[in-house]
């Protein structure tokens, strides 16, 4: 059994809180956030804190926080001998090196409060300052994922650039998707089916090779009927796109 | 039971002949295309023919063609008294106003030769030149999905555009995903659950709601390490969407 504090009380800490006390071999011990309101969901259910220099000793020290604040709450847990960890996919291991012992442990997925998640399928990434602390990661990533990888900082920074495109990019074109419909009185459920089969496509194909439509097609009626029809906010992103689909499928247009 | 006559032999034409072959009240009767090598893979399976004027009477004759030769085809099946359909979003109900009865089959999914459809849940959108002829077109819809919708001319339109930005679109962020993984050495399947959980998370979620990510946090550090390792070519795609992320929600760069 592992002993595992939780720093902070946002969406990717309330997931690993939930999945951790579901696990077998992990016991969520303690979760620490500055602010008292903060703790509020999590007080009946655990020990919390709002002093930093009341943490008790555990096997891990899970910083669930802010970007430009990990560096900063792992300096002051400089004391402690448990591995400290952070989720971010965009900060390097060396954020942590005034600890002892550290890593980073990055669920590469889209956590939302009112979302329920299974862990099982979504891919951990793992790092650390040495292989035996490598090796324990590993097995509290295991406890609650099938799919734990070693991913260095350098990759998982490129991979927190491709999440954005495939996220939250592809996100925002379905909000534009929305925006079109509510604009021509169409219920946007109508294209749920399409978001959906477009999604699950690629998971036997190649994305490249899955690409269709009228940039690909350089089907120019079409894209002049498309572009005639969008408000000018959306024109550019059009335009952009339908040029990137053919320079990498090497289309002239 | 009803007996159609099918008219092109691409994906769309393809997957439709298989779901109206396996219906309970559907007939397809001949598969025509101008060209013999295309007929190939139907011939052994039905009645085809390379010869327009050789159409057998049906109650439906399918244009599942390219847009640019639905009107000419229909023109030339001006003697039959069956109900001509396109299966087109871009072209209006009016393109096949040379024939008596008329109207538009519109499945909105995206259809590839290697993958299995199944059309239960695809919403198909129905147009017709009379009250009459809808009813034949939606009782003809209803036999393959549950989900028969009537859409006019113009919003089939907006929708075929709204179907370009969260399919042709978002599936090309894919591949840019899949491009920033082959570049830094990553197994691209380690983003196919984030894009799953991104698809499905809208069943529930209003793509605005869902909204994540550096651009809606207006994160300028991140979004600055982002830009510093794209490459030229996806740092535009990259700016532009950040951009219009927080146009819509509001954020000033």
């Amino acid at each position: 059994m592992v002993e595992v504090v939780i720093l902070g009380t946002g969406n990717v800490a309330f997931h690993i809180f939930q999945t951790f006390s579901e696990a077998k071999n992990i016991r969520v011990i303690q979760v620490y956030n500055h602010k008292k309101v903060s703790l509020k969901s999590f007080s009946k259910l655990i020990d919390t804190t709002t002093n930093i220099h009341n943490l008790k000793p555990a096997d891990f020290y899970l910083l669930a926080l802010k970007d430009d604040v990990i560096s900063e709450i792992a300096q002051q847990l400089n004391n402690h001998k448990g591995i400290i960890l952070h989720t971010s996919g965009a900060i390097g291991l060396n954020a942590l090196q005034s600890a002892t012992n550290f890593g980073v442990f990055y669920p590469l997925q889209s956590f939302s409060k009112n979302n329920t998640v299974d862990f099982t399928e979504i891919p951990i990434c793992i790092e650390a300052n040495s292989t035996e602390n490598l090796e324990k990661i590993k097995s509290l990533a295991l406890e609650i994922s099938t799919d734990v990888r070693e991913i260095d900082s350098e990759q998982r920074k490129a991979l927190h650039v491709a999440a954005v495109f495939v996220n939250n990019f592809s996100n925002h074109l379905y909000s534009i998707g929305a925006e079109i419909c509510d604009d021509h009185g169409i219920d946007f459920s109508i294209l749920k089916p399409l978001i959906t089969e477009t999604a699950l496509k690629i998971k036997n194909l190649k994305p490249r090779e899955a690409q269709t439509g009228p940039a690909l097609r350089n089907d120019q009626k079409t894209i002049e009927t498309h572009l005639a029809l969008l408000p000018n906010k959306h024109k550019h992103i059009y335009n952009l796109i339908t040029q990137s689909i053919q320079d990498l499928h090497g289309k002239k247009l």
